[in-house]
């Protein structure tokens, strides 16, 4: 393991504003996504920002498929009266949604909205898919732009007014089924956050914070810099309630009729947020090697009469990292200087830099530099694929393991409110009541995240009525 | 070459109603897409027809970053003040785009309009992008879906709502950089249609069929079984008509500023539905190889106890085929016979079917069976790659000779308007002007698509005023 980075922004108590500026002036520097565009909250992905997302799609497609999963597109419009079957599903995104009423010169009979999710498109539909239990299980996902009138400040990737979304939607025929594939999800989270070094927690959200409509919730939240949490997926237990809502039903092996039992699965553009926000450091993004579109850059240090060997030592470095299908590119613009070089290679987040001078050339070496500690170490050519393997996985442990410690060493033991005055995630004990819930949130004006999925032991008192019966819930700002 | 199909829809003029009910069915047949959602024009794109399209976009995405393109994401909402810029542009389609008027409670300020393709999205963007000739040439595509208000008959992936669609745009500095450009295009056009089995007519449009906005289009258009063209891409030179209204300026070398030269190519979905009306024969769709989902289908022929060795067999052949990346499935249903699976394998339109049954088990042999052809032949094991290999490229070859055959037979001299009363492409002597070219189009009920982008030479005089300066028009009904 390499040592801690010493450049980080500091990993305690960061304060909101200057966060904000950090974030978003990095972000603007590794051009991965331009701003200006002229409608609030719809922001513009730019080739390098969009190459780091397709790259994030890529892995959880395959897990997806893996899985038994199918991709589908549904339509993005869905008419007003489908919306509305589901009464708290309504409720929930009610005051969020974007409404088509008007085509060419003609009002629409029944105005169409964009989808803020795609529940109420879907399931008129899997009520003509499903018919039998030979339909189901039922597994499909897809990848497309959601839209949500936030009305908050909104910010890059993590607070967005066109979202870029994944959804998976499963039916089934039993409850126990659904809850196996929530388990499912919940790995599939947990192989996703190792490559993208997004260690997290698995909180059931209170009744109050759960998804419109679901019966259950469960939010994968990562802690920022900032000391708040940020949800960056959430997994969804529905049981049968859209299914009675738009009559998805199947005949059972017996012949007969039930309703299916429903989960989702949602993920978005958050996770470059959260990759941005936990990793980067002063000098700019810092991107998991996994999923960087750019996993090593190569710097030719040219002086003079040996410009012309040290390109083709270059070229012959790429190649052959290439050739283990590590994506390289080479820094070969004849007017920059390699300080300036260097700079952007870092402003960029590319995992690993190679530099290569006369030095180097000579003798058939390289130096090779990581981007999150700045440890610079020369090797031989011969060792190059090994190396920069090493240093690959080496980089990703890293960064999940600073930010491990990061969260766990900010999840204090609260007994009283009073002790609760910091930027950190207080465990604290709650009879799970709503009453005493909301005068917690009221009290502390922060969020009760909710209690472990996987459950924990705990032996407080509610921290609010002194119920011996209480759970340890997680109590935190959100982002 | 392998021989003609027999079992074909005939190539000739086949009756248009007939086509519509054969396309809609094979399609359904196949499960590309479902049109039972509940807008009008916009389908759900079913697993496997999302996978087709995906394997045609990939190839797309190639061809353009390896000309340098880099892809990017525009927002889809584009504010009405900024869509009224080009004066033509909004002229051609103001009838057509959809208009987001509410957001939660709230009516918007500025009404948003649903890209209906996207300069006037990127375009005011652009003129932030570009400061000098440092920055050029500027080359990015995306892939989005776009929204259009079709007022005619919808269908499936040639006329729909909401249309799934790939748009490159591209500035330069000179006009003749803008050309070159065009033919980049069209190269790389001319490679996409080769692997989707698509030939078709490079056709410059006339002046009052071209892109809205553009100074020429270049429509490329494939001939239906109907004798009827359907524009699958377009070409468009924009000259700096869009620059001047976005003000979209750079500096050059000398220090003075100039507009940009744009160009743009639009592909869409339709490539889905001409390669199904093109290629689609009694038994259902035929999926060129080099984009099918499934390229081989393995059915066991299982008779009593012999079930598992063939099994086994199967699967050493997919273990085989996939290590050379062929895309291979096994159709291992226990419930359904060798029968209806043959009939499946069909109507999805797998390229290549290989029937495994005791004897090839015994004798170490494969019975390999074409989708277009029905030819069947035995291999040995050994010489399964060779072979599959071998039929793939055979069969892609023959599907786009059939093709370029067929168009080639429709395209008929006509000196006379009398002669116009078959469903083919008819040649015809054009002087230019827009007087005679409408009267040929009023008189024919067909549309003028243009005079080949490469030019020809032409001896006849124009088919109205007698011209003998005419240059050769193809005239066609459009689908």
């Amino acid at each position: 393991m390499a040592e801690k980075n010493k450049t980080k922004i500091p990993y305690e108590k960061v304060d909101t504003q200057y966060y904000s500026q950090w974030y978003n002036k990095v972000i603007e520097e590794a051009d991965l996504t331009d701003k200006r565009y002229p409608v609030k909250g719809m922001n513009i992905w730019k080739p390098y920002g969009w190459k780091l997302m397709q790259n994030i799609d890529s892995r959880t497609r395959k897990h997806m498929v893996n899985t038994d999963h199918e991709e589908v597109k549904f339509p993005l419009l869905i008419p007003e009266d489908e919306f509305q079957k589901e009464a708290d599903h309504i409720k929930g995104f009610d005051d969020e949604v974007y409404w088509v009423t008007r085509a060419g010169r003609n009002e629409l009979d029944i105005p169409l909205l964009l989808r803020p999710t795609s529940e109420t498109a879907m399931y008129p539909v899997f009520d003509l898919w499903i018919r039998s239990h030979a339909d189901l299980p039922l597994k499909i996902f897809q990848m497309v732009n959601v839209f949500r009138y936030e009305t908050k400040q909104t910010r890059a990737f993590t607070r967005m007014r066109e979202i870029h979304f994944f959804e998976a939607h499963t039916c089934h025929e039993t409850g126990e089924e659904a809850e196996e594939q929530i388990k499912q999800d919940l790995e599939i989270m947990e192989k996703l956050s190792k490559k993208l070094c997004l260690p997290n927690l698995e909180l059931k959200r209170t009744e109050w914070d759960k998804f419109p409509g679901a019966e259950y919730t469960v939010g994968v939240d990562s802690l920022l810099p900032t000391g708040r949490l940020l949800q960056i997926a959430g997994i969804h237990q529905y049981k049968t309630n859209f299914a009675e809502a738009y009559d998805i039903m199947f005949e059972d092996i017996e012949g007969e009729h039930k309703y299916v039992h429903q989960t989702t699965y949602g993920m978005s553009a958050r996770l470059v947020g959260a990759i941005v926000g936990i990793h980067g450091d002063e000098k700019g993004v810092i991107l998991p090697p996994a999923i960087a579109p750019i996993q090593v850059r190569i710097i030719p240090i040219t002086y003079g009469d040996k410009q012309n060997d040290i390109l083709e030592y270059c070229q012959k470095i790429k190649e052959k990292l290439e050739s283990s299908d590590i994506r390289t590119d080479i820094d070969d613009r004849e007017d920059v200087r390699p300080g300036s070089k260097f700079y952007d290679s870092e402003r960029k987040g590319i995992p690993l830099r190679i530099d290569i001078g006369s030095n180097e050339l000579e003798d058939k070496t390289l130096t090779l530099v990581r981007r999150d500690t700045s440890d610079k170490k020369e090797y031989q050519f011969d060792e190059l694929i090994d190396k920069v393997k090493h240093e690959i996985k080496d980089m990703e442990q890293s960064l999940f393991e600073n930010a491990e410690e990061f969260l766990q060493e900010n999840i204090v033991d609260a007994d009283e409110i009073s002790e609760i005055d910091e930027n950190k995630i207080y465990r604290i004990g709650w009879c799970g009541n709503r009453g005493c819930g909301e005068e917690i949130e009221e009290t502390t004006d922060r969020h009760i995240l909710g209690t472990l999925y996987d459950g924990e032991q705990y032996n407080g008192e509610c921290i609010i009525c002194g119920n011996e019966e209480a759970e340890a819930a997680y109590l935190c700002k959100k982002e």
